[in-house]
C-alpha cells in the first residue's frame, strides 16, 4: 500500500521527537491505520546545521516550495514557530490541498478562524491539538464533550514556566527574581522570559481554549493579562495562611450568552484539583453542566509530549484520508462572540493593603466595601515593623469585577491607606 | 432531514440522563450531527412504574424486539445493565446492523471481545466509554494516544464508593464500617456495597482499560483483586506518618511483553496526582513512554455524568453514520495475551507486624527480607500496649511479588511474628 508522505516544516525541539516517534512507531502506525507513514521533506533554516537526530541529509531543504507545492505531499507538519510567514506558507500548503497538523499556538491564537475556514473551502484537515498543553488531550476531550453537554467554564494551568516558579516560590519560600534564574539555569525558562511570566502564553492558549470551548471567536485581544512578575514572598505566605495555593490561572467562564477570558495570578483553595499540579505540569479543569468538574492534567510541553500531540493529529488526518472525510470535522463557532462588562463577572477577591494605624481604620476601610455592597469572607490585621502602619488582608465574598474596581479607586484616594501592596481573584469555592 | 432513530434500552438513572440530554441539546446536537436526533423506543420492566423524567407514554414498551428488530431503528442504547440476557439482545441488535453504545462495564469485561468483532463483522459501531469512569473520557485517550506512544502503565481509582469510604475513613479517623454505613444513607453505596468494597467493580473496569490500552485480550479473570474491608483505622494512620495516602488502586502495567493487572488498596506518596483525588471522584493515570505522566479527572459514576458520555458516543456513531463509515473504528487486539508471574512485579512494600518484644528480634525480622534480597526503605518500631509486644512497620525497597511473598510464609511460620496485621502495596514512588 502507498505509504502517506509527510513534509516537516522545522526541525527543532518538536520536530526531532516527531521524526523519533514516526521512525519508532512504523509498526503501531501501520496497525491503526494500515499504511505506512514516510517524512518525505524537512524544511530547516540551515542544511549545515548538526541535528539532535540522524536524519538522511537528502531529506533537508531550505526551499519552502519543496514541501508546500509538492504534489506528493498529503500531510504537512508545522512545528517550526513564527506567525506572519508561517502563516502565508500554510495558506498556500491548504490551497495546494494538504491537510495540516500544528502545534503553534501563537499562529492559531491569532489566525486560526482563517486557517480552519480555509482548510474547510478546501477539503483539508487542519489539526492542533499540540498547540495548547503539548501531551494533554485537551482539545479532543472539550470536542467530544461539546455536543452533549454546556461547558461553563474552563480553568488552566497552561504555562509550564510559571508554574514552575510558582511551585519553587511557594514550596521554599524563595524571591521570583531567585527562582526565574534558577528556572533559566534549568531550562525552563527562556534567556527572555516575557512571553511566559507577562502571562501573554497562557492568554493565546486560552483564547484557542475558548473558542473551541464556548464555541464563539475569541480574539487574544479579548483576553485580559496578568503576569506573575509582581508577586511577593509575603502574598504567598498569607496566601497559605488562609489556605489558598496560588496559580497563575486561565480562565474562560460563560454565563448566560456572555463569556470572559484572562489569566492572572489566582487564589485556589488547597484541596481544589488544581492546587496540586506542581512543577512544569500543566492542567485544564473543565466545568460542564452535565458532567460536573472533570480535569485534564500533564505535560505542557517538552519534545516527545508535544510530538505525541502531533503525531495522534497525524493519525487523525491519516484515517480521514482513508475513510475520505477529510475537512469535515471542524465545526464552526455557532455563536456571535459577547464579552462580559465589568458589571458581570464575579469572583471573590483578596486585597493586601498597607494602612496607617490609627483607631477607627478597619472600620473605615471596611465601610468602603459596604457602601459598594461587598461583605467580607476573611480579614486578618496585622501590626507592621514600620511604626504607625499596619498590614490587612481581606478576603471577600464574591463581588462584581466592576464594584471592586470602583472600591480600589476609593482606596488609592484614601489618605488612610499608605500603599495597595497586592490584589489577586480567588476561584475555586463554591459557585461556579 | 431525516432524523436519526434511537432505541434506548432501560430508563434507569442513566436512561433518565440520556433522554434529559438529549431533548435538552437539540439544538447544539444539530449543530454538530447536521440532523435531529429522536428517541423511538424505550424498554422499561414495567409500563406502569412512575418514572423520574416525564416521557410521552407511548415510547414505552415491555417488548424487547419493538427495539432490536424494527428496522426503523439506527442506534440502540444500552442502559439496562445485566450480562446474560442483555449480551444476547445486543449481539440480535448487532446482526440487524444496529450500532451500539453501552455503559455496561460487567458486559464489557465479560463479553467485550466478541461483542465487538460481532460489530466489525456487521458493519457497525460498538462505542462504550460510559462503561469506565463514567463522566472522564478515557477511552478516547487511550485510543488517541495509541497510535503515536506506547504506554506502560495505568494507575486508576475507578470506584467512587471505595473512594469516598477511603478518604472519610482518612480524613475523619473514622472506621471502616461507620463509614460505609454513612455512605449507604448518603447514596453513594448500595444496600449490598459487595461488588463496590471487594474491588470486583475496579476490576472490571480495569479489565477494560488493559484490553484497550496494551491492546491485548485481558480476561476478568486474569485480574487479581483485593477489597478495601480490611483496611483498619491503624493502618492509615501509619501510612500518614510515612507520608502516604491510601487509594483503592487498579494498576495495569507492562514491561517488555508481558503485563500485570490487578486492583488492591495501595498507598501512594502524598504528593502523586492520585493522592489529591478524594471522596466519590475517580481518576485514571497513564503513563506512556513519550508522553509522559497525564492524568484524567472526573466524575465516575452518576446520571447525568455517565449519560453525557453515552450522548458523546452517539454523536460519534451518527457522525459515522453520516460519513459512511461504521464499523471501521475498532481496533482489534495487537498482542497475545502474556501475564507477568510473580517474579516479574515489582513493587514496594508495605508491612505492618506484631512482634514479640525480645531483644534481636528486629534484626532476625530484617534478616528474612534480606536473605531474599530485599532491602528496607523505612522502618518503624514502636512498643504496644499489650505486653511482651511491639509493632514494626516496614517499607521495602522495590522487590520481587515472588520474594515478597516468601518472606511473607517465612514471617507466618517465624514464632517471633505474633500476627501479621497488614500488607499493602506501594506506587508511585521512582521507577514506572
Amino acid at each position: 500500500m502507498k505509504a502517506i508522505s509527510i513534509g516537516l516544516l522545522g526541525l527543532g525541539t518538536v520536530g526531532t521527537g516527531v521524526v523519533k516517534i514516526i521512525e519508532s512507531h512504523q509498526d503501531k502506525l501501520m496497525h491503526q491505520i494500515g499504511c505506512p507513514v514516510s517524512i518525505k521533506k524537512i524544511l530547516v533554516k540551515s542544511l549545515s546545521k548538526e541535528r539532535q537526530v540522524p536524519v538522511d541529509s537528502s531529506l533537508l531543504t531550505e526551499r519552502v516550495e519543496d514541501i508546500v507545492e509538492d504534489p506528493e505531499i498529503d500531510v504537512v507538519i508545522e512545528v517550526m514557530g513564527g506567525v506572519d510567514e508561517t502563516r502565508s506558507l500554510l495558506l498556500t500548503a491548504l490551497q495546494n490541498k494538504k491537510h495540516i497538523v500544528t502545534a503553534n499556538k501563537d499562529l492559531m491564537a491569532l489566525y486560526g478562524p482563517e486557517l480552519l475556514s480555509t482548510a474547510t473551502e478546501n477539503g483539508c484537515d487542519l489539526f492542533y491539538e499540540a498547540s495548547v498543553a503539548g501531551g494533554i488531550p485537551i482539545l479532543r476531550g472539550l470536542v467530544d464533550g461539546l455536543a452533549s453537554d454546556r461547558i461553563t467554564k474552563m480553568m488552566g494551568i497552561v504555562n509550564g514556566t510559571t508554574n514552575f516558579i510558582l511551585t519553587k516560590m511557594s514550596k521554599n519560600g524563595s524571591a521570583y527574581e531567585d527562582v526565574l534564574k534558577q528556572a533559566q539555569e534549568l531550562g525552563y525558562a527562556e534567556a527572555d522570559p516575557t512571553s511566559d511570566v507577562s502571562g501573554m502564553d497562557a492568554a493565546r492558549k486560552m483564547a484557542i481554549l475558548a473558542t473551541l470551548g464556548f464555541s464563539m471567536t475569541i480574539d487574544l485581544d479579548d483576553v485580559k493579562v496578568h503576569g506573575i512578575t509582581e508577586i511577593s514572598k509575603d502574598d504567598l505566605e498569607y496566601s497559605k495562611k488562609l489556605g489558598y495555593t496560588m496559580k497563575l490561572i486561565g480562565i474562560a467562564s460563560r454565563e448566560g450568552e456572555k463569556v470572559e477570558v484572562s489569566v492572572q495570578p489566582t487564589l485556589l483553595p488547597e484541596t481544589h484539583p488544581l492546587a496540586s499540579v506542581n512543577d512544569e505540569y500543566n492542567a485544564v479543569y473543565v466545568y460542564g453542566e452535565a458532567v460536573g468538574e472533570t480535569m485534564f492534567y500533564g505535560p505542557g510541553a517538552g519534545s516527545l509530549p508535544t510530538a505525541t500531540a502531533v503525531v495522534s493529529d497525524l493519525v487523525g488526518v491519516i484515517k480521514n484520508m482513508r475513510l475520505g472525510v477529510n475537512g469535515r470535522s471542524t465545526v464552526a463557532p455557532q455563536y456571535p462572540k459577547s464579552l462580559k462588562a465589568p458589571e458581570d463577572i464575579n469572583a471573590k477577591f483578596f486585597i493586601r493593603l498597607h494602612v496607617s494605624d490609627e483607631v477607627g481604620v478597619l472600620a473605615n476601610i471596611t465601610s468602603i466595601f459596604s457602601e459598594h455592597g461587598v461583605s467580607f469572607d476573611k480579614i486578618l490585621q496585622l501590626p507592621l515593623k514600620q511604626k504607625e502602619s499596619s498590614e490587612i488582608v481581606l478576603v471577600t465574598h464574591r463581588a462584581s469585577l466592576f464594584n471592586f474596581e470602583n472600591i480600589m479607586q476609593e482606596l488609592i484616594d484614601n489618605p488612610r491607606v499608605k500603599e495597595i501592596k497586592s490584589t489577586y481573584r480567588v476561584e475555586g469555592e463554591g459557585a461556579i
